[in-house]
């Protein structure tokens, strides 16, 4: 099963009025830096404070009433954690949530903030996926997928469907690629709305399984990945990988140092919270490796959930 | 000279094609906090991450050419001199700054960064009179003083117009008060066009000086102030302090605790970056100094500009 922009629009019509139809902003500041116009498609104001929210809303109101009684669940510490709690609680369902024992305090808040009931697990992904498959054999709650499902990935497309009626003649969008869910809605929508665009994943050099895998033009699993945006520790799934082969421009990648300067630079400048992994489309920018110069650019701020205890800039 | 509603409405007209329309923003998880469907108003996505702009460019856009040629002076090191720098910038005009020289390196910076001429002079109230006074007689440049000035005021209300254009129905407004421009503009607007809308003023109660005055019916100013809202360090004016004698409906303060919290929560929850004196607001909110529950209330978040390499909550 694949995702095709009919997907994407009829998850828009069933989600929008459960999420923020997030605000397009832009900065004169960036826009002399970068000698672009960039618009900012801010998911950090999102719902949930990600665009997860997009896809958790999407795959559960999309099951029948039947499938949807039991509950769903996942396994994940992030954002997408959050977002399927806070969804399954809109449709008044269970989500259980499967998480490590190790996971930090911040994000177990947030989950149970959201209604979600946690089920915690040895910190391996052999432990999480027994446990979620234990969950679902006891419960008859769905699993859903972080990025691996097709629901998932046509609800993150609804993003690229309003960045693009807000400002229809973008001549290039960068989006950030992780497991791949975001990339492939986005890419398929906008590929679908306007051919003529061009789609730009960026990367953190440190996970960079998107970027060789698409170089080489077979999955290439990431080993030990180790990068503050830790959003994007994932590897692209089979289903993720044909979607971004096919409408994909190109992966870039980015260093650890261009995230955080594209971070601070976002909060200094736009006054805008985002995570490390939601700037990383901007560092994209800031240290040039993609054309940018003259274009109109559709740039993605996909979250903005961290800890501000510690900054990352404190910690160097 | 005073300020009528009709000042503030052709402020308007003047620059409303130089700053930002600031977009009014909300937060469901906020709102049951509260209580209360709160409206935040924000200015810390005005140009130049502070409603300084809208007073700046109504003064330097509403002198005749001959006034504005020899340009503009104040002194401050806060967010009017980098709003006066930018708006003197946009006119085609110079802006003279007066600083101390002990003025930290990332003030200096963004006023250079806005095309402002930095003076420095010695850290005393004395010597930046006298270095002002004599910019004033050696170049003919007009002096625009942060607050007690009535185009400044003008052009401070503009924010609550806007506000009420976009909210028309709010029953009460929340503005931080230190010199009070801002809080008489903002009051001046509101009780002008709807005449049954409280005006509240939230001030930290280690700069208490306007509510001290209020509550006593003359004028008391600060000796010594210390918060780190320190855009709310100066004292009322004549005025401003007959402005909102004549339109507040009252003034409560706030610890230093509650505008750290407050500043942090909407951080976190909204991801908006507000400087402490931007947060003083909500802050009235949180510390329960105001009676909100079931109202729609108007907060004004009046700025973003901060240091981030160490955060109020860092330091305790």
């Amino acid at each position: 099963m694949t995702v095709q922009l009919q997907d994407i629009r009829a998850a828009h019509d069933r989600i929008r009025d459960k999420i923020h139809r997030t605000p397009v902003m832009r900065s004169a500041s960036l826009n002399d830096l970068a000698g672009a116009q960039l618009f900012f498609k801010c998911e950090n104001l999102q719902k949930a404070g990600a665009f997860k929210t997009r896809g958790a809303v999407n795959a559960v109101f999309g099951l029948t009433e039947e499938e949807a009684r039991p509950g769903v669940v996942t396994h994940s510490s992030g954002n997408h954690a959050a977002a399927l709690a806070r969804a399954a609680t809109l449709r008044g369902i269970p989500a259980h949530i499967v998480m490590p024992k190790t996971a930090p305090a911040v994000k177990v808040a947030s989950v149970r903030r959201y209604g979600g009931k946690i089920v915690f697990c040895e910190p391996t992904l052999e432990a999480r996926e027994s446990t979620s498959q234990r969950l679902i054999s006891n419960t008859g709650a769905t699993f859903i997928h972080p990025y691996d499902d097709v629901r998932v990935i046509a609800g993150q497309g609804t993003m690229a469907v309003e960045l693009l009626e807000d400002i229809p003649d973008l001549e290039l969008i960068l989006c950030p690629v992780g497991g791949g869910g975001q990339l492939s809605g986005v890419a398929v929508a906008s590929k679908g709305i306007s051919p003529k665009i061009q789609v730009m994943a960026v990367e953190p050099s440190r996970a960079d399984d998107a970027a060789r895998s698409f170089a080489a033009g077979r999955l290439i699993p990431s080993v030990d990945p180790r990068t503050i945006a830790d959003g994007l520790l994932t590897s692209l799934s089979d289903r993720t990988f044909a979607l971004i082969q096919k409408y994909v421009d190109g992966i870039v990648t980015v260093s650890e140092e261009g995230i955080v300067n594209a971070m601070r630079t976002i909060w200094e400048v736009m006054k805008l919270v985002v995570e490390p992994s939601g700037a990383v489309s901007y560092a994209g920018v800031i240290e040039r490796r993609v054309q940018v110069k003259g274009k109109r650019v559709g740039i993605i701020l996909s979250g903005g959930n961290l800890d501000l205890d510690v900054l990352p800039w404190q910690i160097r």
